[in-house]
C-alpha cells in the first residue's frame, strides 16, 4: 500500500485514548466507571440556547458567513466589553471550536518547521495541532513544586530561536488548573515585544476563577494589538462542547486577513450551533454565578479528599476544572489502566488521564494524573476514595 | 509586527470573494442580482433533518465521538450499500465538512512538498487545503474542447514524480459538470496501483447525474482497498450546506487509524447537524427524484439559453450542477466586476465566478466563468439574459 505520510504517523493519539478499549471492557462486565478523565461537564446548557435551536425557523439550511455573521460577532463583541476587552466585531472571525481557531493561527503564522514555546503540561491537542501544521512545540517546564506558576522569562528567552513565532498559553490553565496574574501576562508582553513575536492565549475558561482571583485577558495589553490573538469557545463557558463554535480574536487585520482565507476554504462553520452559541449570550449572569459556586464547591471537595491521601501531592486550582495530582506510583500509565482492568470498589473504579500526554518532553509527568472535577460533589468523594483504596492495593 | 507564514501569504482568495465587495456596492444602489456564482441551492432541506432539530430533547450538548457515533455511521453503510457501495460503518469517519475530510486526507497522507495531481479546472477550495497542508497540486489540464473528459493515461505518468502521493478527482465534477465512466475510473485505477498512489475521490454530487448516465464510485473497484478514498457530503445531496457534515470513506485501516488520531484532536464533528444529517438519511427516494428533475429542466434552459449568445461556448454538464462557459471576452474577472459596478437590465444584474479560479496553471481559464444553476428556471432565463446584453455591451 501507499505510505502514509510522516507527520501523519507523528501524531500523537489522545492520552486518554490508550484507555477507551479497557474503559469499554470494564464497562461490558458492568463495572460503573467514574470519569474523571473528560472535560465534558454535567451542567445544563442555558435554556436560552436549547429553545433557540428547537424554535429554529431553518428552511433551507444555507452556508453561513466564513467569518460568522455580524449580528453573532457584535454580541460577542458587547460580551467582551463586559470583560473589559474592548474589540469591535471586526476583530473576531468565528470558528469551528477553538480547535479549528488553532489551526487557524498555526497555519496563519508559521511555517513547516517554525516554532512556538509552551509550557507544559498543557492542553494534549496543542502537540497535535502542531504536528498537523508541521510545526514544533518548544516546551518549558512549569513544576508542581513551584504551583505551576509562570517560569522565569530568563527560561522563556533561552528558547527562543530564529525560527520562534509565538509563545502560546492557556489561561486559566488546562490541565493545571493555574491562573497567570496580570503582571505575569506583562511579563510575557514585554518578551514578545522585546523578540517580536505573537502572543497567542487560549482564555476558553475566562469564566471559571476562584478565591476572588479575577482573569486578565492578552486583549487588555496596551500596546500589543500586533502581537496579541486571543482563543474563545463557547464549549465549556455554556455547557455546550458539541456545538463546536469557538473564534479568535485579534486586532491585527493581517493575521485575520490571512485567517479569513482558512475559513473561506472551509466555507463556515456549523449554522445550527451558531443559532445556539448567539443565542447563549444571553444567558443571565446568576447561571456563571452559579454554576462557578458549583464548581468551587467540587473543586473544594476534591482538594480535601485527595490531601487525605498518603502520598499525593496536588495543586490547589486557582480556575479552570482540572487539577494535576501527583501520585505514589511509578507509572500512572499502568495505574490508570490497572483501575480499569483489575480494581473496583464496590463493583465500582474510575477513569484518569494519565499527565505524560500533557508533557512532550519524554518521561515527564510520568507519575501525574489530571482530573477533571465535572461530577457533583458526592460522585467525586465516592471516586476519590476509589483512588485512595487503588493505591493501598497497587504495586507498580 | 511578527511576520506571517509564507503559506499563509500564499493561500488564495476565493475566486469569488474578490467580487463580493462589488456585489455589497450594487445591493446598496439598489441592484438585484442574480447568483449564478455559488453553490448554494434553493431546494429545501428535507422536512425530516429539519423537524429532528426542532425537536431534539439534547439537555447537555455534550460531545460526541470523534468518529461520529455507531448508529448514523450504519446508516451511512446503509445508504452507500443502496448505491452499490460496499462498507462497513466502520470504514466511515464523520467529518466537518467535506472540507475537514480533504484537510484530513492531505494531512494522514503528505508531508510538506508532497504532491497530487488533479485535473484542472477543479474546485477552487483543494489548492487552498493544499497550501495549508505546505502540499503541491500537479495540475493536469481538462479542457473545454474535449468537453472536460478525463486527460490520458500518459498526461497523468508524466507528471508522477517520487513526491507524488495521490491522483484526486471531483466525480460528478465541480466546477466543469463532467461524469467520469466506470471506463475512465478504472484506467486511473491501474494507473495508481502501478506507481502505489492513493486515489481520493470527491463525491459529495453522486445523486446528480442526468441522461440516464448512473455514478461510478472509486470504491466499487476490486483489489484497491488499499488506495481509494472517498470523500462526502449531506451539503449538496439534503441542500444542508450549513450542517457541516461529510465524511471519508476508507477501507484501508491505517488510513483510518491516522485519519482519527486528526479527528480526535478537534474533538468531534457538531452534534446538531449531525442529529439532521442521520435524520436526513430517512429522506424518501421521492425528493432525490423531483430535486434531480428540477435541476435537468435548469440544466436544459440554461445550456439552451448560453447556446443562444454568439460566441459563447459550453460543455453540456453530465452531473453536478455546475457548467464551465467560455465567453467571448478577453479577462473573465473584469467582465464579471463589471457586471456587478456598471451593467444592469431593469436594475438587476448576475453575479458569476470567474474560472481562472479553478485552474492552478497561471492565464488558464480567464475567459471562462463557472456558472451554478442552482436558481429556477424563470431566473435563470433573465439571468442569462443579463448575460447576453451585457456581452453586446461590453468591451475589454
Amino acid at each position: 500500500m501507499p505510505t502514509i505520510s510522516t507527520k501523519g504517523r507523528n501524531m500523537p493519539e489522545s492520552p486518554i485514548r490508550k484507555l477507551v478499549p479497557y474503559a469499554e471492557k470494564a464497562k461490558a462486565e458492568g463495572k460503573y466507571i467514574y470519569h474523571l478523565n473528560i472535560g465534558q461537564p454535567d451542567i445544563k446548557t442555558p435554556e436560552v440556547a436549547l429553545e433557540a435551536v428547537r424554535s429554529n425557523t431553518v428552511e433551507i439550511l444555507s452556508y453561513s458567513r466564513s467569518e460568522g455573521s455580524d449580528t453573532y460577532r457584535k454580541k460577542i463583541a458587547a460580551y467582551y466589553d463586559f470583560h473589559n476587552i474592548n474589540v469591535s466585531h471586526e476583530d473576531i472571525i468565528v470558528t469551528t471550536g477553538a480547535s479549528e481557531a488553532i489551526a487557524f493561527i498555526f497555519g496563519s503564522i508559521m511555517d513547516p518547521d517554525d516554532e512556538v514555546i509552551i509550557c507544559e503540561p498543557f492542553y494534549a491537542n496543542y502537540i497535535a495541532f502542531a504536528t498537523a501544521a508541521s510545526v514544533k512545540v518548544k516546551p518549558i517546564i512549569s513544576s508542581i513544586e513551584d504551583d505551576f506558576v509562570l517560569p522565569p522569562i530568563s527560561e522563556f528567552e533561552k528558547l527562543i530561536t530564529e525560527r520562534t513565532k509565538a509563545i502560546m498559553i492557556c489561561n486559566p490553565g488546562n490541565p493545571t488548573g493555574c491562573l497567570y496574574s496580570e503582571e505575569e501576562i506583562k511579563q510575557l508582553a514585554n518578551l514578545v515585544k522585546k523578540h517580536d513575536l505573537f502572543l497567542i492565549s487560549d482564555e476558553v475558561y475566562r469564566e471559571f476563577t476562584y478565591d476572588g482571583h479575577s482573569h486578565y485577558s492578552i486583549l487588555e495589553l496596551e500596546g500589543l494589538d500586533e502581537h496579541t490573538i486571543m482563543i474563545d469557545s463557547v464549549s465549556k463557558r455554556y455547557s455546550m462542547c458539541g456545538a463546536r463554535i469557538g473564534c479568535l480574536v485579534t486586532r491585527n487585520e493581517t493575521i485575520r486577513h490571512t485567517v479569513l482565507k482558512f475559513a473561506q476554504a472551509r466555507l463556515s462553520p456549523p449554522t445550527y450551533a451558531q443559532i445556539a452559541s448567539e443565542a447563549a449570550l444571553s444567558t443571565p449572569q446568576s447561571y456563571f454565578k452559579d454554576v462557578k459556586n458549583v464548581y468551587i464547591e467540587r473543586r473544594n471537595t476534591l482538594i480535601a479528599e485527595l490531601q487525605k491521601i498518603e502520598g499525593i501531592k496536588v495543586v490547589v486550582p486557582k480556575g479552570a476544572f482540572y487539577c494535576i495530582a501527583e501520585l505514589p506510583v511509578k507509572n500512572a500509565d499502568n495505574f490508570a489502566q490497572w483501575l480499569l482492568e483489575s480494581f473496583h470498589v464496590d463493583n465500582e473504579t474510575v477513569m484518569v488521564a494519565p499527565a505524560g500526554g500533557f508533557y512532550s518532553t519524554p518521561g515527564l509527568g510520568m507519575n501525574q494524573i489530571r482530573i477533571a472535577y465535572v461530577l457533583n460533589k458526592e460522585r467525586l468523594i465516592k471516586a476519590v476514595n476509589i483512588i485512595k483504596e487503588a493505591l493501598k492495593a497497587y504495586k507498580d
